[in-house]
Parts: structure tokens; C-alpha cells; sequence
């Protein structure tokens, strides 16, 4: 079979694998639509999980089972699934006690284009599918469905960390796709008020649209002194960080109240430390807790997230800024991604 | 009144003041017994909480109620009490959003010897009475009752923010008396394992006794190092920091399973930031929690905490290995926290 | 004072009283408006909380802050403010613990028209000033801050207590007023699905602007029959009740999967027991949650809930369908409650 | 293989079957050791999960792997294991969300001597075998071993349940096994007063040991009386109700405190309806949480829960009255279980 694939650190390519061998828990999926993540440029340009050869990209999509093992129970050929980028062995101690994307070690739920081939293949392989596919319901079209696959459950994980409350205010620091859904599971889970932080034209409206209330702008100054002003000095119940690097967490610890919570879900590429403030993190007493967390995956959590974009309370055709036809254009589709024109949200290439 | 007094950043002494002034809502207290803390001793002499003149010094101690506001409803006079050394204004929005300690600003609810005199005096004050005084009684005497001010609370709120569980593996960093509580607590709490750190002879022998399993030097190498080889590289599932520096976070860090949370009740004096070790931290998704809190106060607090001590499941007086007689030696005792004699764990004054 | 109260059981009338006696910590409001509750019809012709005599009706009202105890720091003669039926003692164990609607006893919190006069009065008594108002801000209209006494608390504890989360299917039976706050908040909470039982056209209506997605009626039978019809026999994973007798408990166990929660705020006003049924409820051993709780009350809670009436992300007006002007209509509009034509959700009496 | 069986309700035997087959996932062990359950005693005599046959008995042993399916990972033939009574399906979407017990279907976690063969054979079948054994420790004995499968998890998972705190008042109702482990297990989370209801001699003289402080008669007349009067009126904060009938719960509701949890371990095995009383549950608004649930079972549970065993915090043998040693003896074992001398707690047989 045909894939599209990093070749080695700064190199990409198309190559031709053998179909990948099913295990019997395992299924074989054919793709409907594909979507390149922020992730596989930083897999192919900045070597971000080290160097790997001939490996297939993709973590985002969905399909049509096209083989199941043995014992696969739920699903069968020809069913149109779902899957996230992060697919847990159900069956491991780490998942048993509520952290399956550390299942087999940190991060290590992580397998698409990492620890084996990705989703950008004529098929891609699903271990646990039972555990890690999902009915694909007839009213969310495939180029919806790779939202769900890595954008809303990234972004609405930040906000579980952060325990956003009833009348929260929320500062959601970067609105690519993954803040934006940040922002708009902070509005569903019932905040506020929503500051976003963000400059290009095209995210700033869409956030306004999923719910954020203040955009704020690093041009404009320090997050935080930005965000004390727009709060008459009060601070914020709660951050999400979704972009920025290892320098952006002290921002948040300077703008948060006693008792807050920092949730981030921003993968940091580089520094040695992040870098908490000691006095205004309270000399180490002001209950404010830090957490930072790989989405789970899984497909109880496919069916919850992908029924709120069902019943038309996460609109995720607003990321959708690029469409490309045809498996072919995934090449077209990561190299956008790698430009990163202003415009664009999430690119998406239906098959 | 008497009181033993802060005179500036460096110098004590004796000196005579006014008995406080009661609001409506305030008792006036004199004290059975009292305890220098290692606070007092960083307040005096390293300026930890900045310069403050003729300030009477002490947060730990107990006594006698000498006098009630017109609207204390639950003491009266003659009643003895155990106070805690934070006592919050229970009438704020803070503490109704479950942060006592930071009501009417971060970590204010630390009063005593802080934003007014502390409880080295003939007599001292305590706001909100009903909510921060507890019947001390009969079967915990005056002396342990120092220990249920400061060390017990601190301690245990340790083993709260890391949410110790069942069967867990527990490392406590530091064995004075705030981390013996941890210690205790943690083994309360259901920790299978629990691995301190520390080195004093007398402090080894009684974290043995409250339930630690292994104890760890700093002086062996990196605590890190030493806890991965114990634990066969798995690492520990909490933390609780109860010494060291804004350094002693990486290594917790570095030793905590994904999914484990850190515990921070120790007062960080100095340095500009802690640290958090990115790849460690699982590049910021590796689902460590870090947390760090002053602990709440509060009647309620007391009466449960004291019912450990009362019912023996918490031994206090394993912790006092110098007892001091008459209100004068108040100033002995602190000079003895000052010097911290290798066999010193905590110094109490019965008057 | 002139006050409208409840004389004995079955009878009101207008009453001449002092104005109330104000401690330290209290304030006296002098209503903006104010609005009858199904509480008080109970009150005075059903005698649900035993007998009282002139006892001054109300728990749902706004005013202007007329006087402050010598203690109050926050409020001053003059200001707008918010309050809430529940008005519990801050500086209690329970609040301490986490359960103000309790402090001096189970729903001892409920002092209006139950322990002391109601705000149906020229003037109210507020206990705890300072923990107990909250600024009325200009972005909401008094009648609108009525609703805030009240519903909105109440209703969204429901949705606290049967802790709703992104992509629940949930269940809230009855649509009064609280039910109605119940299915926005749970709308709020991120649910996918709300499944609302009620027939009034009017509050039907506004049921599905506030999120309702599926409107039963009990009069097609059994209620649990119909949801697990509607839900293709798998039932919802939390419970709201918001209306209905001690009977609704089983058909709300019957209906809900396990592992899920029921949150019951409605006022069980008679029968011996709440049954449960022992094979839907697993033997023993379903993990299906029962709770049942006062709404907390308190400051900081009016605030949260407030900004989400003046973030309009809560439109409280869509429930207001009579209004009434002058203080003397509280008399008109507390029989309109009493005689509940089909088209009211509720009555509001602006002063 | 041999194996001793429900022949059908209210008849045992010996039975010759087939070894069963393995999946994939699963694997085959060889009892070392194995206990009889009151569960069994239900089945056989009281019909209670309906009419089998020639089903063989048992859910509580240990043994060795005797053979594995080809996908197994951490465990191969020869292995010594412990294995819960529940072993549920981990890659279901129920054990996603955290109710493995209920996966496919309320309470189906529980498969042995249920819906397959149970563990009194020459060999028994695990399921997903990776998620479900564990290795047993050497520092566990067999006999042990076999108290971790069932008594250990069921009686934490009362304490799990009722969220027990540091300085609670527990009410432990019945002291039979899992009643006594839910004493230890409130012991081991930081209870300071567990009262126990239980009459046998040598379960109160266990029950002490494990740290139960005051003994309640049933005989002595209703328990909540009972334990008001032991209470100075105040209640408990927790109840573990591991024994009675679907009439406790009243009792439990009566003497619990507001804001207080009823967990529930108890198989209630007739009644069509467990009966709240209405007025002691607050009239629907007591924030009295009652919840009952089925263990979870799991490899890192057994893992967890065993740790407390070997490093001797839960001593399980002061449970074992009764010793046995050969295969054959299961079937006085069982029986022994039936008649219930006094002076019985637990039977084990070694083999």
C-alpha cells in the first residue's frame, strides 16, 4: 500500500509499505478523510520525538473498517469509524487507574506516527479496536470527524484539567484549532467570561464566535499584566494553555487567583525549565496547581465529544478553512500546514 | 501586656503593649502553652515576610479564653482552646469558595505574627472566634495541643494536596516536624510505602515510628537517583515537599510516576523560580500535578485533627524533645529553634 | 414596618412589625423587588414547615442596602445588592466542611419566612452581611435579580449534584422554574442531550430555548418507559429532579445507567419514604448515586451565577411571565402562584 | 478436569468438564488456594442470580498460569497470580468511564460461577488476563492471597464509597469479612471513631484488632438509636453498610450526619424497595448521599490493595478461622460456609 511519509528529519515522501498485520484485537482502517496536524511538522521539520525512518504521518482522520481481528466484538467490515490520535492499550494497569495515554509509559498512548505508522496510508492500523473506534454518525460528515479525532478532545481536555466552573473566568492562552476548541468547551462547561489570546484575523473570529468574550494580543504587552487590567487586578479562575512555550507558564501563574488552576495541553518543544515565579506562586502556599496532559483517546470518549458536535454544540466546520480532494493531496495539505498561511485554521483532505 | 517581641529584622526582646481590642466577633486568649516555629525564626532573621517593628512573635500555641466578643455564640470565658495559626475571615467569598487561608488576599489568612501580634504574649487575639477556636479536651494536654496549631495541619495538608491513596507509594522530602506529619498522615491515609528524606538521628528514629519505610539521605546522591533505584524505575505515585528549596521540585518531578501529583507545604524563601524539568514533565503532558498550599485553619479542621491525636492514631508528643516551664522561657525556646541542635525536633513552653 | 405574611396556616394578611434588630454582622435591605416562590404557597396552605405565626413571607427579592451592622466591610448604606434564600452562618463548622446550607443544622441555612421574617417587608434582615450580598450590577434589572435569589441557585445545584459533563444525556423532570434553570444549566454544563418532563405549553417552550432537546409528558405514561424508549433502551447518565413526589426517585433509578447520578432540589413535601427499587438500583451494588441537597447560598455564589444573567449566557427574563408594580401587588402575585394558571413560570413585583 | 458445581438451586456435586478454551487474551490457572463466599452459599441455596447448572462454584483463590493466549504480555505459564472475583472487560467503554464492574452490562464485570465457570476447578479461565491477574508476591501466602480476591477489595471499596476523611465517625454495619475490612479499611483512611454492628464474638474481637472503637448489638435495639446515643446526638459522618437487608438503609439515614455518604458493599438479596425515610433525608435536601456499588476488580487494584497486605497494614489472616488442605475439601469448605458456626469468619483450603 501507498503512504505518505516522513522519510527522515526534513524529509518527507511517498512510500509503499506492506499492508500492516492485524493483531486480534486490532482492526484495519480505510481512510475518508484526512487532516495534517501541527504535530507532524514539528515530527518532520524539528525532529520534536527524535529521528524516524520511513514512517507513515497522520494522526488525524477517520474511515471504513476495512479487516478486524479475532476478537474485535463491536465493530465489523464496512462500519464508517471514527478513532483518535491517541489510541491506549485498554487492557494495562495505567489505563485501569484513569491515565490510559500513559498506558506502556508517559505519552505512550501516542502510537499514530510515532511509535508506528501514522493514518496517512491507503490503511492505517487501530490496536484495541473495540476500545479506540467509534461509530461515525451519518450527521457529522468525514472532514468534521477529524476535528474529533485530535482538536476537540486536545482542546476540551484542557479545559477538564482546568475544572472550569459555572461563572469562571478563563484565560485561554494560543487559539490555533486546538485553543479554539479550548475556548469553546470553556463556554459549554459554563464560564463567563473568556479571554483568548491570539492575533490572526481569521482565529480571533472564529474564538469570538465559539464563546471567548476578551482577545488579547502578546503585541500588545505581557499576557498578564494585559489580562490584570482587563480584570481590575483580580486575575483569572483559570488558564488553558494551548500555544506558546515553556516562558508562557509564569505569564499564567502571575494572572491566576489563589486557588486557580493552569491546564495545558501545549506540547513544549524546547527549553530545559518551565519556569514558575516563586513569589506569586505564593512562595509555594497560593493553591495554584499546574498539570499539563496528554488526551486520553478512546471510544467513550469519542462517542461524548463527537455527540456534542451532533447535536450542534461545537460547530467544528468553523476550523475547517482548507479542503483538498483526493489521498494524493495529503502531501499538498501538511506542506500548508508547514507554511502556515494566515488564514488558516485546519486544512482537511476528504478521499 | 507582656509580649516576646520581633523588634526589627535581627533583634528580639521583651515589651509591654496594650491587651487587644475585641471586635464582636473576637476572643481574647491566654495561653497554656506555646511553641516556636522555624517560621519565627526565618521572620526574625531572615526578613522572610519583610521588616515589621515591636511585633509579638508565635503562631502555635493554646490556652484559655480571657474574654469573648458580643457576638461569639459557641466560647465563654474559661473554656480552654486549641487555635490554629492561620485563621481565616470565614465571612469572605474566599473561603466560601473552600480557600480560607487566602481570604482578603493570597496566604492572609496567616495573621499571627504576620499582619498582627502573634501568640507570645500574655494574652492574644483571635479573629472570628466560633469559626477558628476548638474545646481543647481533657485528653490531649496543653503541650500537644501546640502541635495541633501548626505541625499537624501543615503536615496532613501535605497528604491532602498529594491525595494519597490506598497502597501508594509516598515520598515525603524533609523530616522535621512538618514532614513527620506528612509522614503520619501519609500513613493514615493508606500509603503501602513510604520513602523520607532526612538525615537527624531523632528525626529518623520517629518517621520510622509514624510509618516510613525507607529513609533516604541527600547526602547519597540526588534524591531522584536514589528513589528510581528503590522503586525498580518506577518512581513514586505522590510527593509531599516539606523542606528543601525551589530546587527540591525537579526532583520530585524526576521521580514521579505520569499521573502522580506533588504536594508542596514548605515555605520557599528564596530564588526566583522553581523549576519544572520539561522533558520529565512529559513535555508538558505527562500528567504530573504540582501544587502547593498553606494550610486552611478552622474549628472544624481542629476538632477533626485533634480526634487523631485524642484517639491515639496520631502521637504528637514523639515530636516534642524539649519542654520548657513558665512564659519567660518562651524566649529560650526560640533561641533553641535558632540554633537547631541535631536532636531537636520541636521545643514547647507549658506556662 | 408594613410587611405581608402568613398569620397561621391557610391565612395571610398584611402585618405592622419593628424593623428588625440588626447585630454586627448584619444589614437591613429595603426591597427593589421581589417574587413568591412555591415555597411560600407550601408555607402558608400546606403548612410544610410546621405552624408559623405573622411571619413575614419571601425568600426571592433585591434591594437597596438601608443600614449595616458595625462589623459589615464590604456593603454600605446605598448599594444594590443581591441575596439569596439561603443565607447560612459563614462562621459555622458546616460552612467550614463544605455544607453552609446546613450550619446550625440540616437546612438551618433557610432562615426567610422559616426561622425569622421573609423579605416581603419593607424592610429584610440579612444575617452575615458580608458573606451573604453581593453588588447588584447595572447590567441586570431587579426583577431579573429576583430570579437569582432562587431559581437559578437551585437549579444549578441540581446540575451540581448530578455532576453533568461534556456529551451527558440528562434527564430533568419537572419545568417549573427551577426545573427550567435545571436544563439551561445542565445545557451550560456541556450536555449533548436534555430530556425535559413537563406539559405546560409555556414552560415547554422556553424549556427548549434553554436547551430542552426531547419534552415528555407524564400523561403518556410511565416516565421511565418513555426515556429508555428514547434513548434505544440504554437509559441517561444523570438524573435532575426538579418537581414531582417521593415516587419520582424509582422511575428515575429504572431509567439511569449505572454508574450514573441522580440530584434531586426538589421539596418533598410528603409520604413516609422514598422507595427505591432493589433490582434497577443492582442489588446494592449499580453505582447509581442519590443525592439531595439545599441550594448553598452565599456571596461568592451570587456572583459566579450572576455574571452568567449578565454575560447573557442565562436569559433569567424568559421565565418572568407576570409582572407587577408596587409593593402592595406582592399580596396579587403570591395567589397567582397560589392559583398557578397554566401560563405562568413566575410572578416578579418590582417596588 | 474435575470441578465442584451448582448442580442446579439448592444441589451441589463434582462434575467432570472440559478445560475451558482460551481466547487471545486470556489465560488458564491452577488453583493454589481457594475460599468459599457467602455469595456462594446465595447461588446454590437462595437461587439468587436465578437457576443454574452444572455451573462450578467459586469466585475467591489463586494459583499458578497454566497455559496463556497468544496475545498476553506481562504473564506466562508457571507465573504464581492473584485474581480478583470481578474481572471485567477493559477494553469496554464502560471501564473508559470508570465502571469496569458494569461492563457489558450492570454488574457483568462479575463473570465467575455466573456466567462462566467460577474458580473450583482444576483449572479456571481469566479473561483479558493482562488487565485481571497479578503476580502474587512471595510475601503473600496462598491462603492470603485468596482474602485479596474478594473480602479486601469489597470492604475498601465500602470505605472507596462512603469517601471516608481523616477524623470521620464511620458507622461499619456488619462485621462479617468484607464488613470487617471495611473497618480496616476506614482505620487504614484516617477514621478516628469506627463503630461496628455485629454480635459474633470472634468477629468483635477482630474487628477491635482492625480498629473498630465502639461495638453495636443489633440486639440492643435500633441502630441509629444506638448511635446517636453514642454521639451526643450529632450522627456519624460515613456509613459502610456490609450487611443487613434492604431495611438498613433507614437506620443509616437516621444517624448520618448532613453532608454525609452511605456506601453501600451489601448484596441485597429481597425487597422490592430500600426505604429512605423522608424527613431524615433533609425532605429530599439533606446532602445524604447514598450510593452502593459492585468492586471494581483489575490488575492495579490488586496490585494497590496487596501492597497494604505485604507490607503488613492489613493483616487478612486474623480473617481465616478455618483451614483446609486437598482440592477435595472445597466441598466441606462450602458447606462449613452454609451451616456458619459462630466462631467462623473465613475457610480457607490450600491445595
Amino acid at each position: 500500500m501507498k503512504g505518505f511519509a516522513m522519510l527522515k528529519i526534513g524529509e518527507t515522501g511517498w512510500i509503499e509499505k506492506e499492508k500492516p498485520q492485524l493483531g486480534p484485537n486490532d482492526a484495519l482502517v480505510q481512510p475518508l478523510a484526512l487532516s495534517p496536524c501541527t504535530s507532524d511538522v514539528h515530527t518532520v521539520w524539528e525532529g520534536a520525538i527524535g529521528d524516524r525512518h520511513n514512517m507513515i504521518l497522520g494522526h488525524e482522520g477517520c474511515g471504513v473498517v476495512a479487516e478486524v481481528g479475532s476478537n474485535v466484538k463491536d465493530f465489523k467490515v464496512g462500519d464508517r469509524v471514527m478513532v483518535a490520535a491517541i489510541t491506549p492499550d485498554w487492557n494495562s494497569v495505567e489505563a485501569q487507574e484513569g491515565f490510559p495515554m500513559h498506558s506502556s509509559g508517559m505519552l505512550a498512548g501516542w502510537k499514530f506516527s510515532n511509535f508506528k505508522d501514522g493514518v496517512f496510508g491507503e490503511y492505517f492500523h487501530v490496536n484495541d479496536a473495540d476500545g479506540n473506534l467509534a461509530i461515525l454518525p451519518d450527521s457529522i460528515s468525514p472532514a468534521e470527524a477529524c476535528m474529533i479525532s485530535d482538536m476537540v478532545p486536545t482542546g476540551f481536555h484542557g479545559v477538564e484539567l482546568a475544572d472550569v466552573r459555572f461563572g469562571d473566568t478563563v484565560l485561554v492562552i494560543g487559539i490555533g484549532p486546538v485553543g479554539l476548541m479550548a475556548v469553546r468547551g470553556a463556554a459549554l462547561r459554563g464560564a463567563s467570561r473568556i479571554l483568548a489570546v491570539g492575533t490572526r484575523p481569521n482565529s480571533v473570529e472564529v474564538a469570538k464566535k465559539y464563546g471567548a468574550t476578551d482577545i488579547i494580543s502578546y503585541k500588545d504587552g505581557a499576557i498578564d499584566a494585559q489580562v490584570l487590567e482587563l480584570t481590575n487586578q483580580k486575575g483569572v479562575d483559570r488558564v488553558i494553555i494551548a500555544g506558546g512555550t515553556v516562558d508562557t507558564f509564569a505569564e499564567a501563574v502571575r494572572c491566576l487567583k489563589p486557588g486557580g488552576i493552569i491546564g495545558n495541553v501545549n506540547y513544549l518543544g524546547g527549553g530545559e525549565f518551565i519556569q514558575i515565579p516563586r513569589v506569586e506562586w505564593g512562595v509555594g502556599m497560593g493553591h495554584k496547581t499546574i498539570v499539563g496532559g496528554l488526551m486520553p483517546g478512546g471510544r467513550a470518549r469519542l462517542e461524548k465529544l463527537s455527540s456534542l458536535v451532533s447535536s450542534g454544540k461545537v460547530d467544528v466546520s468553523l476550523m475547517i478553512t482548507h479542503r483538498f480532494e483526493g489521498f494524493e493531496k495529503v502531501e499538498d495539505a501538511l506542506y500548508l500546514m508547514k507554511e502556515k498561511p494566515r488564514d488558516l485554521i485546519k486544512p482537511v483532505v476528504v478521499l
